[in-house]
């Protein structure tokens, strides 16, 4: 399967590092897509240098089976502009699986995205995913049709099986 | 005027340094107080040293006049924890003034005062603020009662001087 990271700097290590490798392990390629194609991202923690495989401008969400979206600043960063937030939305339209942790799904509540499906986030995002109106549990991984999000690095073994899990079942196409 | 300043690191540079030296200049005392006294904070651009003065369990709100809540990933972080959560609903509940830029309203969401002033905040914010149905604008500052609130670094000269005009006038005591 093809998925698509979406990142941008101050994006917490392991959330991305752990998860990507847990992809590729099992046969999935991951594509970093970040507003400025060849920048390098540093992680907040260990300063885990990434570069930006793609921007947002030359890839269409249809060329990807899944989206996966680490936390930290990163998810905050990206929502303050348009096409992070409008690629998210297109994979809650199409159905396709997206995996959050973190601070990642602040970008459902700037795309919209955050009403149809039980989710857990971030203590301090959960918070605002409630006043929202938003279903929030608080609890180590939930998974919801094609939605499966975490809370923090502790959580991430379970997001990582949830998520592959999910990679093997055959993709809704609405 | 005593102004207790809440902060952590990785908050937005210019966004403590600006403010609390125009409170200074005017004649006003600025306390920073964090999760740890003599904990030294590092800003988020600038990697500005500030050292922690006061812990939260060392002071109390009625210690002080006012509150100033600096941008960046430092209101995220304070909000994880319920002291400056506490300590920010002791303001509003006495309706002093209230100072905050950016990030800063991101308190606001879980300490529960975001219903009753218009306020602005850093853009992403303003959207949670909104689905959290507070009356959100988007301009350089905004006054409403004891409320001051900003956007950006671009918009301190704005809010510094909203903030120490408040300051002239008596404080509520209810």
């Amino acid at each position: 399967m093809k998925i698509a990271c979406i990142l941008e700097t101050d994006f917490e290590d392991s959330e991305y590092t752990q998860p990507a490798e847990a992809f590729s392990q099992a046969g999935h390629e991951v594509t970093v897509i970040g507003l400025e194609a060849g920048k390098e991202l540093k992680g907040k923690k260990n300063a885990t240098p990434v570069t930006v495989e793609k921007a947002f401008p030359d890839v269409q969400p249809d060329q990807f089976d899944a989206l996966f979206i680490p936390g930290g600043s990163s998810p905050d960063k990206l929502r303050a502009h348009p096409e992070p937030v409008q690629f998210t939305k297109a994979f809650f339209d199409a159905r396709k699986p997206v995996f959050a942790i973190c601070h990642g799904p602040q970008l459902f509540l700037t795309a919209g995205t955050f009403r149809d499906h039980k989710m857990t986030a971030w203590k301090t995002v959960q918070v605002d995913l409630k006043l929202a109106g938003s279903d929030v549990v608080d609890q180590e991984v939930v998974v919801d049709r094609n939605l499966v999000t975490s809370r923090q690095p502790s959580d991430i073994p379970a997001f990582n099986r949830a998520a592959l899990e999910l990679l093997k079942q055959p993709v809704a196409t609405s």
